[in-house]
Parts: structure tokens; C-alpha cells; sequence
């Protein structure tokens, strides 16, 4: 099991196939094209400047929408995962 | 169903003649040039240092212009939009 | 109406012809010229580190000068405007 | 008259000749040379990261040192003035 | 022994071989790639805005995964280390 | 009399010669060298990000060390100074 | 006698003889190397955001091992030192 430390949240990337059927298709434009994945675990949280613990707002299980080329890759026992910031995230879908 | 994160907002672009119509014309210059779009979805708020959050200024609904080349652009379920941060918004309309 | 969000603030470029008379002549010179408008709009303020609000400074119906090449340009019902941050804004004139 | 805003301070440029009298010699090197003026007015001074706002050590009147190339020069009334952040002030003379 | 500071980690490298045997194999791609290791010691935290102490989440003998190019090697009484900063450490293994 | 703002300070540079005789040898490399000087006047101190001031650690009289190339030098009265910000003052001799 | 002001610290720089028989053998690679060295003067310590004084975690007479290129070289009475801040140290020694 990985569990993501601080901020950071671990994504089951989700394949293009399956991309498509979900309805999102990455126009063709220069901007930075955002990407679709699965939240399959979420640190606990980033540490305000007072020291506070912040609450992440993703959840195991969301879909979410990411900036391309965010985070890290990694494969871990024969599944692709991508290791981001929550605020890397843009948005949830559901 | 696109529900932004933080500080982020949803826009539904707005076509270049309905944009003439609302009386907004780009000037010609070298400057940045603003852009304009309909606010369909906001996220609860940016954290604050002292990890209190601050609830948007704008809302589902408004007209809303921003820079150019702010955000990123996601197609779903065949509509264009635009994801930012509520910082990249200039103005509301209305 | 184009209500500024934030710490922007938006302003009515003023005319050469007017700048002259006003008094104010830009030197000519290497470093960063200063431009004069008058203020149409001004947002609710920034938000404090702390999260609090900070009360703009400037207001309605202001003359105000600001560095060139700050902001950005749009023209919104046939009227030239430029919106800025409320620290772009150098000095008021009156 | 023109009223500077947050930690923005107006200072009247000393004229060369004055400059030498008041016993000032820029020194002939590659550093960044400093410059002299008089001030004629203070904003209001700037807001701490917590909101609460900073009252300016300079005061209208007051001869200063500051660093060449900082603040943008304008032309009001006649008169050639500078406007910098007080950050941007070295020394008081006097 | 090495005893890190503040929000330092000390990490022993993870052999290749085992690093395969774990269950990571890192993906042939141009994003940054991530490293497997074991953590050795922990610092005492970082010091939050306000003073306050920040307790590690990584604890001696965890697996941790961290981006390559983090931290600083070296070699103490013939084992091979990498220093780096709990921020750069991305998730633990177990 | 020169008076530094904030947490600024007035170096008086020490001679070559003097310097030699103080003790201080500075090494033949291409990191970046110190220089020594006594000093003349210390600012009110600097404003922490919760508006307090902080008591600036040095004092008139003291011998400092300092990273070259730091500050802004000028004359007055046919003296040499340094106008630098304390947190460019590496060491106290004495 | 050198005193270090605020986060500054003064080490004296370890021999290479020295270093090898300590244990610490430096790998032959590109990234960042670690140096040694004997921690001889602390300063007071960092200012946090709040104003607040932080008590620094090395101590006299620490062999510590930091990032080579931090901080300034500099020779007093024929010793050879570096000053730098507390945070390039990476860990203490022993």
C-alpha cells in the first residue's frame, strides 16, 4: 500500500478509452491539457503557516481532473500511479 | 457534473459574437488581452495562512472576464471550458 | 457595469490632450513612465494573510496615477478601461 | 497635490549642484549608486501580513538617500518628483 | 551516527534488486522518476510561520518513495545515504 | 548624521591595511568574499510579518563582517559607507 | 573572536585526512556534495514570522556535515572558516 504523505494524493490513471466514455476530450489547443484520474488515497492534509492541519477536500474514490505533467509517476505491483498535490487538482467529477 | 477545488472556477466560454454583442471589444495592443466567460461552477475558497477559508467573491451565474491564457481548458460532455483560480478573474459583469 | 473583484480596481484612461492639461508631463526618460486615469470601480479588497479584508485606499471618482504597462486593457461599451490591483496605483491626484 | 498610497513616499529630486553642497559624492563604482531627494509626502504606509498597517519612519521634509533606479519619475505642476516604496529609502540625512 | 535537522530525513538506498522485488519499476517516461528508500533517521520538524514545531509523519524504518534529484548523498562509514527534506518525500510503502 | 530606515545599516569600511592587521586574511576563491567594517548607525529594526519590530542584533561600534558586493555604498563628508540590511551581516568581531 | 549573528553559524572547515578517517566518504557523482566541519560559534538564532526568537538545534563544538558551496569562506588569525545559516546544515555527526 502507498500512503501519500502531507498534501500529496495518489491517482489511479484512467485510460484513454475509458476517458472518452467519461465524456471529457482534450481540446486541441497550446494551453496545458488537463488529465482524468481516480483518487485512490489522500495524505492527511497540508500544514497551514500556523502549524494547523488542513483538511483535504478529495476523497479516496473521486474522479478528478489534473493538469498535465503535474506530480510524479510511479508503477507500484503492476499499476500505473501518479503522485500530485491536492492543489494540483482542479476539479472533482461526479 | 465538474465541481472545482480551492480557490478554482468553472467558466463556460463565451462565443466571440455573443462577446461583441455584450459590448466588450478587445482592444489591439500588445497588452494582455481580458476574455469572457459564464461562472457554472466555484469552489469552496482558498485557505487562508492561518488555514481559515475565504469564501468567493463570485458566484454560479455571473459574467465574468479574465486574462488570457489564464486556467486550463477541458472539454465535457461536448461543452468548452475553462478552469482558474478565482484570482485570474478581473470583473463580474452586470 | 464591471464590478472589480478583490484587490482590482478599474480605471477610465485619461486622454494625452487632458494628461497635459492636468499637469502632468511624463520625462522622457529610461525608466518606468507613469500613466493617469480616473477610477470607476474599485473591489471589495484584499484578503489579509490572516484572512481578513483590507479596505482599499483609493475611491470612485479618484484621478490616479499608475505605472505604465500595469493591468490590463479592455473596452466595454465603447469606453477604454484598464484594470489593475490597487498596489499598481502610485498616487492619487487631487 | 499629489497623495501617495500605502508605503508609497513622493520625493522631490535634489539637484546636482544642492547635491555636492549637502556633502554627498557618489563614489565612482560598479555598485548601484545612491541618490538624494526631499520628501513631500507619505502614504498612509503599509499593511502587515496580519492587516494591521505600518506607520512610515519618514516624514515630509525629511532628506533621503535611496538607491538610483528605484521608483517611477513623473512631472506634476512643473516639478520633477519620484515615487518609491519607504523599503526603498536607505537613510535619512540629517 | 547522523543526526538530521529540522525537517531533514536520512535515507539508506534501496538496491535496484530490490527495489524490483518490492514491486516498483519505474516507468520509461520524460517525468521525473521517483526512488525507493529506507528512512534512518528523522529530524526534530520544521518550525511552522508562528514557532511551532511541526511534527514529522515519516518514522525510522519506513519505506518511503521520494523524486530522484532530491537531497544530498553521501557515504558514511561505508554506507551510501541521501539527506533530504520531508517535503520531497512523496508517500510511504506498507 | 546619516540615519538608516528599518533594518538597514551604516558601515564605515575599513581600510586594506587595517584589515590585514585585524586578522581577517580573506582566501583566494570563487566563493563569495567577506569584507569588515565598524558600525556607524543601526535602524530602528525591521517590522515582523505580525507588524512587531525586531531589536536589531548589532550596534555602533562594532567590527562586522559582511558578504562583499552587498548594500549600497556612498560618501558623505568625505567618508566612505555602506548602507546594508543587517541580515547581510554574517559576524560581530570582538 | 567571531560571533555569528541571527541564524548564522561558524564552522571550521574539517581536513580532507581528517574527513576520510571520520567515515564520511564523498560519492563520485553530479549531484550536490556534503562537506564537514566543526561548528565553533551559533548565533542567537532565526526571527519566526511572529517575531518570535528560535532556538537553534546545533550547538559549539557539533562536527556537522553541510551542502558544499553554502555560505562564505572567510580566514580570522590564520583559521579557515565558513559562515553559513543554520538551515544548510544538513546533520549532525556523532
Amino acid at each position: 500500500m502507498l500512503k501519500p504523505l502531507g498534501d500529496r494524493v495518489i491517482i489511479e490513471l484512467v485510460e484513454e478509452e475509458e476517458k472518452t466514455a467519461s465524456g471529457i476530450v482534450l481540446p486541441d489547443s497550446a494551453k496545458e491539457k488537463p488529465q482524468q484520474g481516480k483518487v485512490v488515497a489522500v495524505g492527511s492534509g497540508r500544514i497551514a503557516d500556523n502549524g494547523a492541519k488542513i483538511t483535504p477536500e478529495v476523497a479516496e474514490g473521486n474522479t478528478v481532473v489534473f493538469a498535465k505533467y503535474s506530480g510524479t509517476e510511479l508503477k507500484y505491483q503492476g499499476t500505473e500511479y501518479l503522485i500530485l498535490r491536492e492543489d494540483d487538482i482542479l476539479a472533482v467529477i461526479g
